[in-house]
This record gives structure tokens, sequence and C-alpha cells, in this order.
């Protein structure tokens, strides 16, 4: 490239090469908040533990659109295996640009800031207030991160009506879909007890395996709920199954399976629980659970935010974008419980997490476009 | 005890003291060779690998009657959970000769030796032949044991009527149970095939765990046979199971399970195998079958052997045995493939492999006087 770059291009470059790997920021949020006072943002620290955090407002009473991300970054993995050095950021011959986080998620930071910038001066005015929530801990143990930092926000009853998060929410083209919400999941830790004895004699003793096998293939086989208009059915999966001393003569005395569902908002927490026991129960084990909850599953309908980001999608790419609610947990999760709409767009999600992480560099530029435009729709006078 | 020793169990003093674990033999057979040597025996010692093994033969052409066994012990485990010292062998004041080795299995020798020096006196032109097969390697790999001798002897044709194994075959008192039979031992260690993926996009995975699941319930339902007079079903018992990377928000790869099947003269390895395969198709599973078959079954039926070895059980204690193949295998296993009727006949095995070992110290010489009669019925003029 030899045409100079955009301005959300050389702030993308200023992001990506920081190595800032969680829960390292390397200054990222520091250029951020910069950025953001010299344009008249109140700018708050909100350093968690280890985990650097900021909360940034500008304006007055009314509606509230938040901007929400992580600075973090996930590992490189072996960089010998990287065409281009992960943290040397460039745009190649084929007009991608190259780098840890390109995608996942400096690209869509630096289209939020530049589309702040560029809104505030052209509507000094504006309706209610803009705000940023960023966070360097959203790919690691994220519990010093959106989720502490929503506490604090909840306990002094700060108002928060819309949420975009950066996250890469595109497939092929840039905003073709959007997250309109994510799934519950909820882990758990299974424990069948048998009785432990010798291959030999498996009258003296009770097969554990033998007794979960039948239950494990009646939850593996369960459909739990059909989904509805916004979700998908509920799955289950075990992640992990063991049992066993290693010794070949030996029945074990227990079996562990690790569970997690992803819900949908047709099924509750404990009608899970208690559909899980009542099939155990069925097969006469003796068992204990060990339920861990990670997220609750949330949706925003359409309304307001979800018509601003939809119209403007349309009218730069001449798209109609999907709402979708499927794929991982996010800090989306997090934010909802605020009662806030809450919608993740962000360029194509592709080469997330992966060796040679590239996105268009075009879509960058077209993404500040649409930012922009939704903030029109939802706060221009 | 202020009795002087009785000559069974002053061998059986010599002998327990000797720390001989697997597969050292800390002069056991030494001792045991030059008794055999002294009454007429000619001693052939095999060592093999690291492994002592002897083979001693008495006696012309005609039917051969060998005494079968080990000199090696089990680990004593926690020296400071013995009542008396492991190998600080003594008659306790219930009458009980204490020690590792008491009942598992040098008693027995003692008993055989003693038995033997008696025969040969009171019988110095018996019938035929009496031999030895002793190993120091039976609770061990057991590779460069019995089995290996017995290949030698094959080899050479070697004749090998009948065989009393001295395991500890009697349950509550001395030759209650004697062991006409052992089931067979086949292993196998399964791998089903699945997909890697992301719990959260189980329709780009195959979750292993899920297929695997209903084809182990059936197959640890199945029916492998009925047994017959001689052997219980035959049973099948996974002992290991495992799948999963120990993250909770992978599906895994693959399952590995590991089976084993005890089983009677009524299932074949074949037969087995094709069913277990038959199981796995049915379910649809892509798979691997490792299989191990670590022994066939063997029987003894009634005959000379059984019939002689039973009525000197009734003389001697005035009990009718009960002839049994329960249990796990023994060396009888590898001597029966000579085509040799094998009976194992020792003392009471409550406590073997145990803390505290122990055997009623007068069953050892009722056990001498057993194997006496057995020798004057099969090879006495
Ligand atoms: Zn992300
Ligand atoms: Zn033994």
């Amino acid at each position: 490239m030899t045409a100079p770059l955009t301005p959300t291009l050389e702030l993308a470059f200023d992001l990506i090469r920081r190595p800032s790997v969680t829960p390292v920021d390397e200054g990222c949020q520091e250029l951020m908040m910069r950025r953001l006072a010299a344009c008249g943002f109140e700018v708050e620290r909100m350093r968690i533990e280890e985990v650097e955090n900021f909360w940034a407002r500008r304006g007055g009473d009314g509606p509230v659109l938040c901007f929400a991300g992580h600075t973090d970054v996930v590992p490189t993995g072996p960089l010998d295996a990287w065409q281009y050095q992960p943290f040397d950021v460039r745009v190649d011959e084929d007009g991608m640009l190259c780098g840890r986080g390109a995608a996942d998620m400096k690209g869509s930071l630096a289209s939020m800031i530049i589309a702040v910038e560029r809104f505030v001066a052209d509507h000094p005015q504006h309706k209610g207030a803009i705000s940023f929530l960023i966070t360097s801990d959203e790919e690691g143990p994220a519990q010093h991160g959106t989720k502490a930092v929503v506490e604090r926000l909840r306990e002094r009853g700060e108002r928060l009506d819309w949420c975009i998060v950066g996250e890469p929410s595109s497939t092929t083209l840039l905003g073709d879909v959007v997250k309109n919400g994510r799934r519950g999941s909820l882990g758990c830790t299974l424990t069948v007890y048998g009785k432990q004895g010798h291959v030999a004699y498996p009258h003296l003793a009770k097969n554990p395996i033998h007794l979960a096998a039948p239950a494990l293939a009646e939850l593996a086989a369960e459909h739990w709920d059909h989904g509805n208009d916004y979700f998908p059915p509920t799955s289950f999966q075990v992640s992990n199954l063991n049992a066993g001393t290693g010794a070949t003569n030996v029945i074990p005395g227990e079996l562990k399976a690790v569970f997690n569902f992803r819900f949908s908002t047709e099924s509750s927490v404990e009608d899970l629980q208690q559909r899980v026991s009542a099939i155990l129960d069925k097969h006469g084990l003796d068992y204990h659970l060990e339920w861990a909850l990670s997220g609750l599953p949330f949706l925003t309908q359409p309304g307001d935010l979800l018509d601003a980001v939809a119209a403007s999608i349309r009218s730069v790419t001449g798209r109609e974008t999907t709402p979708s609610t499927s794929g991982g947990t996010s800090d989306g999760r997090f934010i909802a419980t605020l009662g806030t709409q809450v919608v993740e767009l962000g360029p194509v999600n592709a080469t997330i997490h992966q060796i040679n992480e590239r996105v268009l560099a075009s879509d960058l530029d077209l993404l500040t476009e649409v930012y922009y435009q939704t903030m029109v729709k939802l706060l221009a006078c």
C-alpha cells in the first residue's frame, strides 16, 4: 500500500503494534483515553486487581449509548507459523490488515474512536450521552473485567440504554451478521459412584462406567427444547469423561463427566438441573452434581438499537443484516444484566484466535461509517 | 508355641524369612533344589532373563505328576501396618503362621517338599515320575517364568500328565475348594473417533462420548454366554474410560475405553471379538480395536487327578471339596497348554496379598498329608 493510511487504520496500527496479550494492556487504553478526553469525555480508570479497565462518558441526561470492547488479545501461538510477525502490523498486497487483534478486536476499537470523534465534531450538542466500557481481560478469566465494571456501574445507578460491543460478528462480509443475544452457558461436573474391585470378581464390585453409560446415552439423546425465533435449541455436550486407575484389572470406584449446556431462553437453569437429575435418578445412579453457571442467556429484541444498527449497515453496505444468537459467550452477557439493549457488531471473524489473523482493511473504514450512522440515528438532534 | 516345629513348618519358616519379592529369589529355590537332589531328583536351573526358575524330575517312564509353584511374593506394603514384620516369620498364639508368603505360597512349597520326601522314602520304586516346576516370577510380568519354562518343556517333548499348583485355593477351611480350571482373559483398547470442536458449535464437531455411550451401554448389558457346569457366564468389564482435553469448552476428538473379558469355554476369542465389532458397527461408530489375549480358559474335567485330590482331601479332612473355576488367572493356564490335567490346591486364601498375611499353621501339616495321599493314589505301586 503506497496510499496513506486512513484515520481508522492509523489508529488500528497504533493499537495492534502493542503486544497486549491478556491481561496486559501495553498502553492501548491510555491511547484511547487520551483521544476521548480530547473530545470532551470524562474518563475514569478502573483498575481491578491486575486488570486495566476504563469507563468514559460524554454528554448529559437522556439515553446513553455505550461502546464496549477489549484491548487484550489471545496469545500468538508459534511465531514461526506467522507469515508476518503478529505485532508487526501491516496492510498486505491484498488489502488485508494483518496482525494479532486486527479482527478481535482492535480494528473495532479504532473504528469506534474515529466514529465518535467525527460524530462529536459534527454534533457537539447531541442528545443523551456516549460512553465507553473497555477492559483488558475479555479473553482471560474475565472476572475483573467487564463483569466487575458492570457491578460498579450498577451500584451507582449508571444509566445505560444501548450498547454496541465491537466483537467480530460478521461471517463473510462486513455487517452480514450482528449478534443480538447469546445463549446461556451452564457447566457441571458429574461424579457417579460405584464400588472398586477386581475385574475377575465383578459381583463384588459396582462398575460406575457400566452404570453411567445408559444414562449418558439418554442425556446425549435428549431434546431439551426447540429453541425459538431467536435461539437455536439448547445443546448438551460432554467435554470430559474419565474413569479408571490405569490398571487394566481394576474396576474403578467412580466416574467423572464434565458437561455443558448452551441454553436458550426456552429453558431455565432450574429446569435443566431438574431434568438432568431426573434422568440420573431414573437409572438408579448414586451420583453428585457440581453445577457452575457461566452466564444466563440474553436477548435484544427488535427495537431502537437493532433498528438503528440494521439501517446503518443497509445504508453503508447495501446489505440486510441477520441478527443471530449463535456462537460462544461474550462480555455482552454482563452488560445485558443492566437492562441494556446489547448488539455485537464488528468485522469478519474468520481468522480470530488463529495464526495470521487479518481483516479487510477497507472494512474497518466501513465499520467506522456504520458506527457513525448509528450514533446519528440514536443521538443526533 | 513352645512345641517344636513340624518338618513342614520348619521349612516354611526357612522360606518365609527370605524376602523374595518378585523377581528376587533370595535362595529359596537353592534350598528346595538341595532337598530334592538329596532324594534323587535330577535338578535343572532355568534362569531366563532376570528370572530364576527350576525344573526337577525323579523317576522313569510312565505318568508324570508335577508340583508347580512360585517362590516370589508380592511387596509388603507399609511395614508399620504389620503386626509382626513380614519376614520375621512366627506362629502366633492363635496358631497362625504369620508372614509374607505364608499363604501365597511358601506354605504350599514346604508341604510339597516334605510330602515328596516322605513319599520317596516310603515308595522308592514308585511308578512314573514326580517333577517340580518352580518360578520366581508369578506375581510379576510372568513372561520369563512358568510360561517360558513350559515352552522349553514343550520343545523337548517332556511328558506331563498331572499337575498340582500350590496356589491357595481354599476359602474357609483347608481343601474346601480346589480350582480345576480358570476362565480366559481377553483385553482390548477401544478407540472411538469423533471430530474435535467447540462446545458452542456442536454441529461442526462429532462428540465421541455421545456416539460411544449407547454402544458402551449395550456392551455392558450384553449376555455373552450362560457359562456351563464348570464355568460361570463370561463377564465383560470396562476398566478405564477417557475422553477430553481437560478444557471444559472443547468437544474431544476421540474416546478410549479399556475393557476385559473373563470368558468361559462357551465363548471363543473370535466369537467375542466379532460380537463386539457387531455392536460397535450397529451404532455406526468409527473405531479401532486393539486386542490382547492374556490367557485361554482351561478346564480339568473329572478324572484321575481330580478324583485323587478329592479322595485325599476327604480322607485327611473329612471334607467334600468343591471344584471351581472362579477368580483370576494363574500359571496353571500355561501348564494346561501341554495337555496336562491341572488342579490348584493350597491353603486358605483369605489374607493373600494383604497386610498380616497368615495361615493356620496346622493346615500346612494337613496339606502335606493331602499331597502325600494324592501321590500314593497316583504313583504308588
Ligand atoms: Zn473478542
Ligand atoms: Zn500365588
